[in-house]
């Protein structure tokens, strides 16, 4: 397609996107659990369908010599195809966020107001090459009552196109319109471009990927982006925290997995504790392979540690590399996390009740946590059933984003007649 | 100043409004009130000044031949003056938003989630020639715990210089930081530019004033934009709507002020109904000196009553005109207010229960009302207190925007060791 037949099509997609996310959004909850429920059953028994359009994508990937950490992100299981339709019947079992009213009290006036939740429109979701995300995306978007357009990545473009058609059959079978949810059919970069700056016809953008593409994306939309950038996550160990505690989070935190972008990538410990726990923990590191970095003082507590520069404490590794830093006190601590850090999820070990209490409040960040290690920082954990993605941003969502976040509120107002004096 | 210095002057009031920002973030709900009455006091004290420096604009103003509407939004009377240091005062007696903390529960990891309300960090407000704003703005923000930076009209200069020293001198009683609340010194449009591209130091903008201003706002902004646009708002009378209330409703929509935004500016009326009520509003209209535009079925009922064309449905008059509709039902109804409405606030009048059900959840406003006026669309009537701006924009915040509008929320998680398994 040339420039002007991208900009028809997109044009066309999201004018459809928008006629659709007007049914979807009066649309009994029985109807979009009946359609994700269909697509659930569809996706389950087209798995062999899956796995050869899969294994396209991954011959042509492996023809252009992808990397292996992509291709494998691009690799469809067995056990892939059927956490998919699991994660649509879980936001099937979710509660309907659409329609819900808070706050309903009486006025002076005698009107009553109170806020009802909305869905926030017409969705696009832009990803790399993770096919799962088609699943997952289509449906917290019709859960939440919005018509969604995808935009995956090329290198996964028939993967979802297999999956993108078990998403419309649900659709037919509830009775929506299969615009509801819309994959672009082009791989062409112009219609991100469109995507993004179609005003009229998308309510929001939610970019999922590195984060080139995100400050890409964030800088040449017109459309408000919810968006997530760096995970540069810390756990400071406090001098009076409890030493079992801090060992086991301080552990957790940084080796249960390192790609993610929950995982820590700096750890604080207060000058009187250090001498006693980095020892331990420099073991544990050091046995898992974990490359520390360290000021001069953390230094001379473990010897086999690097020097960190000032650009350490600024860095997401997402690998096996640890920074650490030893402070003098709570406000260090504090002002370190909020100097270097990247607003994502921060936690402190301590028993000390007004210092935890200082953290909560004055830590910046999208995740507070207390005497916890911050991998449990995503949706799943955090109840929301799903999510969408973990926004760093404070405009409209901040931390992990679920059906909520894909919803706004309206005020409504109730009278029996009352005027305006 | 030329376009270097007012860049290195912008990029300083930033990097000031940004250290002010962490230290008013956590500043005690004490404090802050302390600093809004010692504003409301020093406003109070300073009348004659504030007159002076009024007088000072207005000359200029005349001079220049400004229109008498403009004027008339410039000129501050004691009354003004005292209205202002009333509404510190009352921005001083309402719960403090932040580190409110709801909805924290345990999960199955036994680790427990909720959210904490926090403040935005630095809000930019844009604004024309209502010195009121000034003081208004300062203590909302401050309020909810964010530094401001305040860009008011140029033709208000010395009148918000007037009032920035009154609210600084509250800063310093309460000992905030003077640069919480700044207020740009030059009149020069590229500071506009500056302060909506600060990425860095401004967290969002909030533009009040006509409609160009909020557009070229909006389109030139790198920082997030709160914003209001048009108020084309609809009552539609059902034909089981009550007599009585439905004309009482539709006569205060329209006539109880005409250049507010929550003015009603188009009369859906059901076709069973309109003979009955139609000319009854029509002999108020009338008599108050409302121009009528109608579609041909409202015209064969009144008959001194101007044809509607295509652009009238959409148009926000602000003035004593009304466009009139006949519609045969509630689908159509919607449907009208859906396609030329903006989002901002529309009314039933009706006594059915499903139909207001209806209505309530299709409607795709900011506001949606049964049995009462379009005009009680605003903060104070709504219980915010205050507003800084009713927002017909769906992210982040709708509706009339108070302190809660001001704030984000942030996870906080408590744990007792947990870790991820």
């Amino acid at each position: 397609m040339n420039i002007t037949e991208i900009k028809s099509y997109m044009q066309s997609v999201g004018h459809e996107a928008r006629a659709a996310s007007r049914l979807v959004a009066k649309a009994e909850t029985a109807v979009k659990n009946r359609a994700l429920i269909a697509m659930a059953e569809a996706i389950s028994r087209d798995e062999q369908k899956l796995l050869i359009a899969n294994a396209h994508d991954l011959d042509i990937a492996k023809t252009k010599g992808l990397e292996a950490a992509l291709v494998d992100r691009l690799k469809l299981s067995a056990k892939g195809i059927s956490s998919m339709a699991e994660g649509l019947l879980q936001i099937a079992a979710l509660a309907d966020p659409v329609g819900e009213i808070s706050g309903l009290n009486y006025r002076p006036s005698g009107i009553q107001i109170g806020k009802m939740r909305v869905p926030l429109g017409v969705i696009g979701i832009i990803y790399e090459a993770r096919p799962n995300v088609t699943a997952d995306a289509a449906g917290l978007c019709l859960k939440a009552g919005n018509a969604a357009i995808l935009r995956g990545g090329t290198e996964a473009i028939h993967s979802n196109q297999a999956i993108a058609a078990c998403v419309r059959e649900g659709l037919r079978a509830a009775g929506l319109p299969e615009t509801a949810v819309q994959v672009i059919e082009t791989t062409d970069r112009m219609a991100v471009g469109e995507l993004i700056t179609m005003q009229d016809y998308v309510d929001v953008i939610v970019p999922r990927g590195g984060k080139g593409l995100i400050e890409r994306i964030s800088n040449e939309a017109r459309v408000p982006v919810i968006k997530h950038l760096d995970g540069v996550c810390h756990v400071y160990i406090d001098d009076q925290a409890d030493f079992d505690k801090a060992v086991k989070i301080a552990d957790n935190a940084k080796t249960q997995r390192y790609g993610t972008c929950n995982t820590m990538e700096t750890l604080l410990v207060h000058s009187n504790i250090a001498g006693k726990v980095l020892p331990v923990l420099g073991e544990i590191y050091l046995d898992k392979e974990v490359e520390m970095r360290g000021d001069d003082a953390a230094r001379a507590i473990i010897s086999q540690m690097n020097p960190a520069t000032e650009e350490d404490w600024s860095t997401e590794y997402l690998a096996p590399i640890l920074s650490i830093r030893i402070v003098a006190n709570l406000d260090q601590a504090i002002d370190h996390i909020n100097r270097y850090g990247s607003q994502h999820t921060d936690a402190i070990v301590t028993e000390n009740y007004s210092r935890a209490r200082r953290f909560l409040r004055e830590v910046d960040s999208s995740s507070v946590m207390v005497n916890t290690t911050t991998r449990f920082a995503d949706g799943f954990e955090y109840g929301l059933g799903a999510e969408i993605g973990i926004s760093t941003d404070k405009i409209h969502a901040r931390g992990p984003v679920g059906l909520e976040g894909l919803t706004s509120q309206k005020y409504i107002v109730l009278g029996d007649g009352q005027i305006r004096q």
